[in-house]
C-alpha cells in the first residue's frame, strides 16, 4: 500500500512579503518523512479569508492529510480557525475545555483571560485539540486537516502532539552520493540508471563551490537492499 | 491602480523530503516587495509532471506573474522546461541562440556539449530567454511565466535579469514595532487601531525569547505619511 499523503498549508502575509523566513516548512517535511507520510504539495497564502479557505478545500480534498502552519493566535489577523470551521460548513465558538485550559495557565500567571485571549478557545464542531505544551492555547484536528501556531517553536510541539496519533507507512530511505563533475557530465549515466531503477527515485541536486561544478545524487525509496545496490553502481560509473 | 500581483512555483522533491531547505522564496519574496509587485501565493510540488502542468495552468491563470525556480538542468529529473510547453500547449526543442550560447560555454570551458548539456537548450515556442551570467545556461519567459534555475547563486541572477524587465508598482512600505508584551494583552487595542486605518495592512508576529512573550508588529502600505500616523498612534497606546 502507497504511503499515506501530506500537504502543508502555510498562513501568513510576512512570508510573502519577505520579511520572515519561513522555517515550519523544513521541519514538517523531515517530521513526516521520517513518519512515512509523503508531503505532496506546499501552499502559502496570505492572511485572507477567501485565499485560506479555498487552499483547505482543495489540498483537504486531495490528500490524506492537510497540515496548516499560522493564524491562531488572539490578534485581530489571526483567521485561520474561523477559516477551517467555514470551509467545513460548521459553526466555531469558545468550547469548555479549550477555555479551561486556558483559564488554568493564565491564573496561573496572575494573568487576565480577557476577550483575545479568549479567542484562542474557539474551536470549530466537531474538532479534537492538538496539546500545545509550549503555550498552552491548543492546536485543532478536524476531518484530515491540523490546525497548527506559526511559532516553531509552539508550531514543532504541536507536530510532536498530532504526528503519533497519525497512521504512517513505511520511511522513506535515502542514500546520497557527492559527484564532483558537472551535471553534464554525469546526467546520461544517471539517466540510464534511473531507467533501470524506476522503482527508485533518484535526483541530482547541483552545487557550485569555489567555481567547480558538483552534484549530489540522492536516491530515494522504501527498500534498503535496492537502494545499496543503486549506489554502488553509482559509485562504480564515477569511480 | 493596484499593485500586479504574482506567485511562485518552487519544485523539488528535495524539499519536500526536507532534505534542503528552499532558499528562493524568501529571496524572491524580498525582491518582488521593493519592486512594487505583490507576491500573493507560493507553491511547492514534487517532480512530476502532472502537478507542475496542474499547478503552471492554475497560478499563471490566477496571477500577473507566475515565477518558477528548479528543474532546468541537464539531468532526467529536470522536467519543468517540457511541462511549462505542455501547459501552454507549444513544441519544444533546442533552439539556435540557446544552443550558441551553451556551444561558446562549453567551447571555452574545453567541455562538451553533450546530449545531456543540449537538453538546457530546449526552448518553448514563443518564448524570449532570461540571461544566465552565473552558469550561462538561460532560464525563459513564456506568456507571464518566469522559467527559473533552482540553485540559488542562478536563480539570484536570472531575478536580477527579469525583473528590470516587468512593470512594478508602488513598493510596499512597511514599519514595524517590537512590543514586550504578549499577544493576549495588545490585541484588542490593536485590532481597534486597524479597523481606523483598514487601508494599512497591520500584522503582530508573536515571538518567545527567555521565557517572556512579545510581538512585532509590522504596519505595511503604499502610504508613507499613514504608515508614521498608525505607528506613531501605536507606540503611543503601547508606551
Amino acid at each position: 500500500m502507497p504511503n499515506p499523503t501530506a500537504a502543508m498549508l502555510v498562513i501568513g502575509d510576512e512570508i510573502l512579503s519577505g520579511r520572515t523566513r519561513d522555517a515550519n516548512m523544513h521541519f514538517l517535511a523531515g517530521e513526516l518523512t521520517k513518519h512515512g507520510i509523503t508531503l505532496a504539495e506546499v501552499r502559502v497564502v496570505s492572511d485572507q479569508e477567501q485565499a485560506i479557505i479555498h487552499a483547505v478545500h482543495a489540498l483537504s480534498a486531495e490528500y490524506d492529510h492537510l497540515f496548516t502552519s499560522g493564524g491562531i493566535g488572539p490578534t485581530h489577523d489571526d483567521i485561520t480557525a474561523d477559516c477551517v470551521a467555514a470551509a467545513f460548513g460548521v459553526r466555531i465558538d469558545v468550547r469548555d475545555d479549550a477555555r479551561a485550559l486556558l483559564q488554568a495557565h493564565y491564573d496561573n500567571s496572575g494573568q487576565e483571560l480577557n476577550a483575545a485571549r479568549l479567542r484562542m478557545a474557539r474551536i470549530p464542531d466537531g474538532a479534537t485539540l492538538i496539546d500545545n505544551p509550549v503555550s498552552v492555547a491548543p492546536g485543532f484536528t478536524i476531518e484530515n486537516v491540523h490546525v497548527m501556531a506559526g511559532v516553531p517553536s509552539v508550531f514543532q510541539a504541536m507536530v510532536a502532539s498530532v504526528l503519533p496519533t497519525l497512521t504512517g507507512g513505511a520511511p522513506l530511505l535515502s542514500q546520497s552520493l557527492r559527484i564532483d563533475r558537472g551535471e553534464g557530465d554525469i546526467a546520461g549515466p544517471l539517466g540510464d540508471l534511473a531507467a533501470r531503477y524506476s522503482d527508485l527515485s533518484i535526483g541530482s541536486y547541483p552545487f557550485q563551490k569555489n567555481g567547480a561544478f558538483g552534484s549530489n545524487i540522492v536516491i530515494r525509496g522504501f527498500d534498503g537492499a535496492r537502494i545499496d545496490a543503486a549506489i554502488a553502481e553509482l559509485a562504480e560509473i564515477f569511480a
